[in-house]
C-alpha cells in the first residue's frame, strides 16, 4: 500500500500505486454525483473531519481544483474551511511554517495551491497533517495526472499500448509535465506536439518522450499521421508568459477530428480557451468535461488513502 | 406536482404550485432554527449534497439571500461552498457555459445572483444540476416573493382578497416585480404607489395592475385613502441610478402607521434606509424582520422541491 | 451553571465558571483532533446548526482564531459560514442592528472580530442567539484567555500559585488585558514587563498587578530576577502604531531561557515575529504551538456552554 503522509508529486507513486488508487476511484465514483441520473446514500467516511483549502485567490485562480476537492470532501461527509494568505496573521509578519502548524492544527488535510513551486513541499515539512499538491506553480499537478489517467482507463480499460500525443504549451503547462512521467510508470512514452518556444522543460522529459516541434497551424496533419489513441490539448498559459502569447494558437475543430482515428479520444485539463472548437463538443471523442467530472471521485480516493479510510 | 428543473421566474409557477410549497414550507419551519425558543432535531434530507453559492461579491452585495440558502440547506443537512467569477478560471478566459458545465459536475444545486439579468438563464441552460434565481439584475427576484407570498398567508391565512399596496421604487425594484406577478395567481392586483420617474415597467405590469403617481411627501395620505391590507414597501436602489436618487426618498412611520387599518401590516424586503422609521420598529404590524426569517423555511421547501426529497 | 447568553469579556466568568469550562474542555479534547496521533469519532453534538464567522478581513487578519472557531463548530458536527461586511447589504446603508438582527435569524451563534471595540456589544444587543467575541480593537480576547488557562492548568494542575510574567506590548496586546483580569479570578496577580510607552492600559490594571518598565535588551536579567513559571510574551501590535514600533522590539532566545527555571514555560498567543527566537521551538518549555492547539477543545466547550449542550 501506498506509504507516504503527502501527495506532492507523482513521482511517489508506483504503477501499482497508481492502479489501487483508481480501483478505489471506480468504487467510489456511485457515490461522487457525477452521474446526475442516479441517486446515492451519502459516505460518512470522513464524517468530523476537516480540509483547508489554501489556495491564492488572484495568483492561481481556479474552478475545476477549488470546486472538486470540496466537493469529494463533502461527499465523503467531511468539512471544507477556505484559508486566505492576504487576510491572515501572514500579513503580521507570520512565516510560512509557523502558519502551517497552527492550520494543521486545525485540520485533517491541507490542499495547497500556489505559484511558487516550493511552497508545497515548505508547508508539507511544516504538517501535521497529510499536505496535498494542488497544483505548483508551472511545475507539477499530480492530482490532475491521476484523474486524467482514470479517465483513460475508464475509456480503453488499460494504459499500456495507448499513443498518447501531448499537445500546445508544453513549457508552462502543468499538467502534461505530471502525465508524461505518470504515463511513463506504465511504460507509455508521450509524444509532445508544440511549437518553437514552448517545448518540453529538461526536467520533465522522460526516458522515451518524444516531441515534435510544428507550426501549430498544421495541428491537423501532424495528429492525422501521429494517430494517437488520446489528444490530450492544453491550453496556451497566457498567464504565465511576459510577452504577447498569440502566434502559439492554434485549434482543434471538426477538420482535426476527421484525421483522427474512429475511437481516438480529446482530452484537456480545462480551462480551454480557442484551442478547442465549440463545434466539437457533441462528438463523443471529446471527452474533456467527462475528465473534468472525474476529478470528483479521483480526489475522493485520494482523501481515503491520506486519511486512511478503507472503502471495499 | 412541480415539474421544472429549475426555478428562474415567478411565472414558472401555477396558483397551486404556490400552495403546494407553502404547505411545505410549514411542515419544515419547525426544522428551519428561526424560532429561537424551540430545540429541534436536524433534518438529514440533503445529508452528503452540495449547494454552489453564485454570488457576484461587490456588485451584487448580500445579506438575507447569501445568508438563508446556505442557512436553509445547512438546516436539511446539506453542504456549500461559494463559487466567485473573480478568482474562477472565468480570468482566464472561460466561458460561462464552460464553467457552468464544470460547476454543476460539482453539485447538487447552483444559486445564483448577478447583475446581468441573463446570466442565469445561460447558467441554467448549461448546467445538468438545477439552478435558482436568487435576483437578476433588476429584473426578477422569484425566491423572495415566494417568501413574501408566505409571510402573508401565515399572518392572514389566505391571499384572496387581500389588498396589497406596493410602494417606493418600481422601477428598479425586483422584488416587486417578482411579486406582482405572483399575486395576479390568485386574483390579487396589487396597487403601486410610486414618484413620477420609478413607475412599474411595463414587462411586469399585470392586467388589473394600477398604478398612482404620487409626491411621496404624501405617502401617508395615499396609503390611508387606499386602506390596504399589505404595504409592501422597497428601498430607493440607489445603487442602480446613475445620478442623485435623493428626491425620491420617503417615510413610513408612526403618523402613516395611524392612518391604516388596524390588521394591516408593513412588509418590506430590506435592506430598508430611511423608508421605515425605527419608530415603527415595535408596532406590531412591522412584520419586515419575521418577513426575512421565513427566507430560511421558504428556500428549505424550494431546496426539496428542486432536489426531489418529500418530507410529510 | 454560567448563565450568560452572550461571551463578550472575561469579567462575565467566576472563577467556578472557568474551572466548570476547563472541565468540559478536557472531556472534549479526545475528540478535538488536536492530537495527531489518535483516531476518534465525531462528535455531533451541533449537528444540523449554524456558526456565523462575522470577521473583518483585511482590518482584522487572523489564522488561528478565524481557523479555530470552525473547527470546533465542525468537530462538533456543525457547520459554518462567512459574513463579510464588504459584500453585504451593508454596503447600501443598513445598519449594524438590522443586519445583526437578519443574521440571527440564520445562526445559531455568531463569532464576530471587529477593530471597533464596541461593535460586539451592539451586535450581541441586536442578536437573538449568542455571541462570542473573538477580539474586540485593542481591547479584549476573552476566548484567547479562556485557552490560555487551559494551557496552564494543563501544565501545571492549578493556576493558583503561579507567578505569571506577561511580556511586551501590553498597551495594545489585547490578549493580556483579558488574561491580567482571568488570572486575578484564581487570585494570581500577573507582573508586566515592557517598554516604557507601552504599559497596560488603566482600565485593565487589577488590584494586585505590578509592572517593571525596562529596557528590553534587559529581558534575560529581568526574567532571572523575576523566576516565573510562566512567561508570557507577546508581539509588538505594529498594525495598531502610528509611528515606528521598532525600537520597541526584544527577543527570547536560548540565552533568556537559561536564567529561567527548569519547569518554567514559554506562552505566546502567536503569531510571533522575532521576540521568540526558531532556536527555543525545539526547548520542552517553549508550548505555545500546545497552546494555540487547545483553542479547539476550548472553542468547543464554549459552543457547547452557548448552545447548551451537555457533555460527560
Amino acid at each position: 500500500m501506498w506509504d507516504r503522509k503527502h501527495l506532492l508529486d507523482i513521482e511517489a507513486f508506483s504503477r501499482t500505486d497508481i492502479e489501487n488508487l483508481i480501483a478505489l476511484a471506480k468504487r467510489l465514483e456511485p457515490f461522487s454525483g457525477i452521474d446526475k441520473s442516479k441517486k446515492f446514500k451519502p459516505l460518512g467516511l470522513c464524517s468530523g473531519q476537516i480540509m483547508t483549502l489554501w489556495f491564492e485567490p488572484g495568483k492561481e485562480n481556479s474552478t475545476r481544483t477549488f470546486g472538486s476537492f470540496p466537493a469529494a470532501m463533502m461527499r465523503l461527509g467531511g468539512n471544507c474551511k477556505v484559508f486566505d494568505e492576504a487576510t491572515s496573521s501572514m500579513t503580521k509578519g507570520e512565516s510560512l511554517e509557523d502558519t502551517t502548524r497552527i492550520l494543521s492544527g486545525h485540520s485533517d488535510v491541507i490542499v495547497d495551491r500556489h505559484h511558487d513551486a516550493d511552497h508545497v513541499y515548505t508547508v508539507a515539512s511544516a504538517s501535521s497533517v497529510p499536505v496535498i499538491n494542488a497544483g505548483n506553480g508551472s511545475a507539477q499537478h499530480p492530482t490532475q495526472t491521476l484523474l486524467d489517467i482514470y479517465t483513460m482507463v475508464k475509456k480503453f480499460g488499460r494504459i499500456e499500448g495507448l499513443k498518447v500525443a501531448v499537445v500546445g504549451d508544453l513549457k508552462y503547462g502543468r499538467t502534461v509535465h505530471s502525465l508524461v512521467k505518470g504515463l511513463e510508470k506504465f511504460g507509455v512514452h508521450a509524444t509532445g506536439i508544440c511549437p518553437q518556444g514552448l517545448e518540453m522543460p529538461g526536467e520533465f522529459r522522460t526516458a522515451g518522450y518524444e516531441e515534435r516541434i510544428i507550426d501549430m497551424n498544421d495541428i491537423g496533419r501532424a495528429l492525422s499521421e501521429l494517430k494517437p489513441d488520446v489528444v490530450y490539448a492544453t491550453r496556451i498559459q497566457a498567464e504565465r508568459f511576459s510577452g504577447n502569447s498569440g502566434t502559439y494558437d492554434y485549434i482543434i475543430d471538426k477538420a482535426v477530428l476527421s484525421g483522427l482515428p474512429k475511437n481516438a479520444v480529446i482530452m484537456h485539463p480545462l480551462p480551454r480557451i480557442s484551442e478547442l472548437s465549440r463545434e466539437i463538443d457533441a462528438d463523443e471523442r471529446s471527452i474533456y468535461f467527462h475528465q473534468a467530472d472525474n476529478g470528483v471521485p479521483v480526489r475522493m480516493a485520494i482523501l481515503c488513502l491520506l486519511l486512511d479510510h478503507e472503502f471495499e
